[in-house]
C-alpha cells in the first residue's frame, strides 16, 4: 500500500492528488522557479498534497511519512521568494490550506491564538475590527501565512518598533517530525532551559510543521505621525537613523531609500538622486508628539532638509502590494530583491560595495538598495536588481548577481539575511553565515529530529 | 594518566587542586547547599578546578574531559540560588574565573565584546565611564558574570524597557562539549535558520560553556525619572500596570510590591497593608516626561495614589545588595524567594492562591511576594517565605514551600521560572512546564551535543 493510500484511509478527503491541488504547490514564489517555468521547465507534481485539519491530523501526517520513508514539504501561503518550496515526485505537500482561523482571542492578556495557516490579511483585519493587531505587517500580509512567518523567522514593516516575529510570538504549536506534539507554555516569560520556540522559527520545514501560533498583541496606537526627510546621501541618512536609534527613539516604520530608489518612488517629494527617509511613529499621544519633535531634530542636524509628509502617506497606502517579478522575466529582464543586515560601522561601505559589486556585472541595467528595519547596533539593507542579460540566460544573471551579493556580504562580516530566510538560494552561503561549527550544530539538530531527513530536504542546511 | 594529570600537562597552573581553589566553587547559593553546609554535609570537593584564560584552552578542556568520560562543570560568579551549581568527586570544574575582561567597545555600532567570566559590576563600571551600559542589572550585579547571564537566562532590574538577556546579546562564542567552537555572527538580526543563541541562553552548563558575549548596549538615558504609587490592593496595582504595558509604556522599573513587603520596605511611604509601586522612567527628555504623566494618570485612574518619589530613590539606591539566606538559616528559619510568571488573567488568583498554599504550610511564619518584570500579556510574582519549622527540619520546610509553589503555578498554567533557572529546585516541574514533547525534545538535542551526559549533570534535564 502506498504513502497516500495510507494516508487516504486515516484522513480522507484531506489528501488531494487531482492536477489543480499539486500544480498549486509546485513552488513558491523564488524568481528561479518563476525562470524554470517560463522555460518550460516547471517543478514536478508531488505525490499529493494534504491539507489537515487538525494538529492531530498533521501528527499523522508526520507518522504515516516516516514510517514509509517519504518526505515531506510544508507549505503555507506559498509567498517565500527563497525557494523554500518546490515539489518533487516523490514527496507529500504537507499543506496548512485548512488549518485556518483565528482559535482565541485574549482581551485582558492581549492574545490571540491561531490556527497556522490562517492568512495574515485576514488576521489582521478580524483584530483590528477589535482594536488589536499583532504589530506583524510583512508586505506579503495578504498572501502569508502566520505559520510561514514563524518557520522563515519574518520581519514585518513595523518590525523599528515591534520586533520580528519572534518578539511577537508568546508561545506555539508543533507537530515534529516524529509526529509528537510540542506546545510551549503561555507565560509571558520563562527561563526553563533553551527556549524551544526558537527550534521552530527560522526552521524553514525541516525540523516540523507548525500548527498554531500564540501572538502577544498590541491595542492599535492611539496616535500615528508621519514625517519624512531628504539627505543629500544614504550615507547621511544612515546616520540620522543611527543616531534616533541609540537614544532610544523607536517609529515603528524608518525606510531610507537611496537616490535611484528614492527617484522611483519619490520622485515629486524630493531632489533628483537625493535619499530619503519616510518615518512613522505610533503610540500614546503626548510621547508620540515628543518623538517625532527630537527625531525630526536629529534628522536635520544630520543634514535632513523636511519633505512632504504625505511622501509617508502614499507609502502606507501601497504598502501592502508586493513587486511580481514575473513581467519582467517575460520580457528578459532578471529582477529580484535580497536583503542582508550590518552593523553601523559596516554598512555604508557595505552598500557601496553591493551596489559598485552588483553594478559591474554583465547585463545589469539597474542596482538599488533602501533600509527598512532598524536596530540599536545597525541596520538592514535591502537590494533590488535588474538584470538583461545578452544571451537570454535570465537563471544565470540572476545566480551570477545573487553570488556577488553574498560575496559581498560575506566579505564584509555582515549577516546574509536578514528576514527572508535561507531556502534554496541562501543554502551555498551558510556555512560562512554560521561556521562550520553553526553548520554542524544545525546538522546535528535535524538529525536529532529527522534523523532520515525527510523534512523539506534541500532546504536550508548545505548538503554534507 | 588521570584526567586531571592530563589537564595538567596541557594547560599548567590553570589547573587547581588546592583546597581553597576547590573549596570556593563546592556550590553555588542555592539555599538547600547553605542548609547542608549548616548540618555538616557540605558538598564534595570535585576532582579539580580549571580556569582556563582563553577560549581555546576551554576547548582542551572539553576535549580532554570527553575523551575520559568526566563530568564538567561549569562554574561562574556563583551566584545562582535554583543549585545550578554542585561539585561531585569525579568532576573537573570548568570555570570562567581567568576569562575575564572586555574584549572590544565599538561606540558607533552600540556593542561591547565582552569574556564570559567578567564580573557584571565591573563591566557596568567601565561602560556607564564611556556613558553606556548594557541595560542588564541584576540584583547579583556584584557576583555575577556575564557568562552566567546567558547560561541562566537572566533578567535585570531595568527589563521592562530594556528586555532580558536574550534580547540584549547580539551574538556569542560558546565551547561545545566536542570541543568545538561556535561562534555567531555580529549582525543584528538574522533570518538563518534557528537562532542558535537561543541553545546556549538558558543551557544551564549542560550543552555547553558560554566564553565571550557581545552585547548591543545603549547610551546611558538623557533623563531618569522616578514616581511611586500606593494601592489599596495587590490587583489595584496589578491593573495599573497591566494598562501601561498594553498602550506601550516601558519604564525599565516597574516593581509593585504586596501590603507585606510595602511595609517591609516601604513602610513610611504607604498607608499599612497597601500595595506599593515603584516606577522608574528613562529616555529622551520630552518622552519621558510625557510617559511619567500618562503612565500616573493610568495609575490613579487604577485607584493609584500618589505617594513620594523618595521611595523610589531610596530603591535605586539599594538594588544591588542581594539579601542573604543565611543569617536566617543559621536561626533555624528557612527563606527563599522564587519567581514564577503568568499571564493577567492568571496572575491575581495566582498571587492569592499561592499566599494561601504556602501561608497553610506548617511553620510557614511569612509568605509575601512582589511583581518586578511585565509584558504587555502578563507579569512575573517574586514571593518570598519563611517557614520555622518545629523540628528543626530546615531542608524539608524548604521543600514544601518549594513543592506547593510549585504546584499552585502548574495547576494555574502559569510558568514555573521567569529568571533564575532550572537548576535542580525546579527540575522535578519541568516536564510540567514543557510537557513531555518538550522534554523530550530538549533531550533530544542534550544528546546530539553531550551524548555521554557529562556537562553538568543533574542539573535542568529530569532523569529519563
Amino acid at each position: 500500500m502506498s504513502v497516500v493510500d495510507r494516508l487516504r484511509d486515516a484522513l480522507g478527503d484531506a489528501v488531494r492528488t487531482d492536477d489543480a491541488a499539486l500544480d498549486a504547490v509546485r513552488s513558491d514564489t523564488w524568481v528561479r522557479s518563476i525562470v524554470a517555468e517560463l522555460a518550460g521547465r516547471a517543478a514536478p507534481q508531488p505525490a499529493a498534497v494534504v491539507e489537515p485539519a487538525s494538529t492531530a491530523e498533521a501528527a499523522v501526517v508526520a507518522r504515516l511519512c516516516r514510517e514509509a520513508g517519504v518526505p515531506v514539504i510544508p507549505v503555507g501561503g506559498g509567498s517565500g521568494v527563497v525557494g523554500g518550496v518546490l515539489a518533487r515526485p516523490d514527496a507529500v505537500m504537507l499543506s496548512t490550506a485548512a488549518l485556518t482561523g483565528i482559535v482565541e482571542v485574549h482581551e485582558e492578556d492581549l492574545l490571540a491564538v491561531v490556527r497556522a495557516g490562517t492568512n495574515g490579511w485576514e488576521l489582521e483585519q478580524e483584530l483590528q475590527a477589535r482594536g488589536l493587531t499583532t504589530g506583524h505587517w510583512p508586505q506579503s500580509i495578504r498572501l502569508s501565512t502566520v505559520g510561514g512567518w514563524v518557520a522563515t523567522r519574518a520581519s514585518g514593516q513595523f518590525s523599528t518598533a515591534y520586533g520580528s516575529v519572534e518578539d511577537l510570538v508568546l508561545a506555539l504549536e508543533a507537530v515534529l517530525p516524529d509526529g509528537r506534539v510540542l506546545r510551549t507554555r503561555r507565560t509571558p516569560r520563562a527561563a526553563s532551559g533553551p527556549d524551544l520556540r526558537h527550534l521552530l522559527l527560522g526552521s524553514e520545514g525541516t525540523l516540523g510543521l507548525v500548527t498554531e501560533v500564540t501572538f502577544s498583541l498590541r491595542p492599535l496606537p492611539e496616535r500615528r505621525l508621519a514625517q519624512a526627510f531628504s539627505f543629500a546621501s544614504f550615507r547621511a541618512g544612515l546616520e540620522a537613523i543611527r543616531r534616533s536609534m541609540a537614544v532610544g527613539h523607536r517609529p515603528p516604520v524608518v525606510r531610507l531609500y537611496d537616490g535611484v530608489e528614492a527617484d522611483r518612488h519619490f520622485g515629486a517629494y524630493a531632489p533628483d538622486g537625493h535619499a530619503f527617509l519616510v518615518l512613522v511613529h505610533e503610540g500614546p499621544r503626548g510621547v508620540v508628539e515628543a518623538e517625532v519633535a527630537l527625531v525630526a531634530d536629529l534628522c536635520r542636524a544630520a543634514g535632513g532638509r523636511t519633505a512632504d509628509a504625505a511622501a509617508a502617506e502614499g507609502w502606507l497606502a501601497h504598502r501592502s502590494e508586493p513587486p511580481s517579478a514575473r513581467p519582467f522575466l517575460e520580457r528578459g529582464v532578471a529582477v529580484d530583491t535580497l536583503e542582508v543586515a550590518a552593523t553601523w560601522s559596516v554598512v555604508g561601505d557595505l552598500y557601496d560595495d553591493l551596489l559598485a559589486a552588483v553594478g559591474a556585472l554583465p547585463g545589469v541595467v539597474s542596482v538599488s538598495a533602501h533600509s527598512s528595519h532598524s536596530y540599536r547596533s545597525g541596520t538592514n539593507l535591502y537590494l533590488t536588481f535588474a538584470a538583461a542579460p545578452d544571451d537570454g540566460d535570465l537563471a544565470a544573471a540572476y545566480d551570477a548577481c545573487w553570488a556577488e551579493s553574498m560575496r559581498v556580504t560575506v566579505r564584509h562580516g555582515a549577516g546574509i539575511s536578514h528576514h527572508h530566510g535561507i531556502g534554496r538560494v541562501r543554502r551555498p552561503w551558510l556555512a560562512a553565515e554560521l561556521g562550520d561549527t553553526g553548520v554542524a550544530l544545525l546538522r546535528a539538530l535535524k538529525r536529532a529530529l529527522d534523523p532520515d531527513d525527510l523534512w523539506n530536504p534541500g532546504v536550508l542546511l548545505p548538503p554534507s
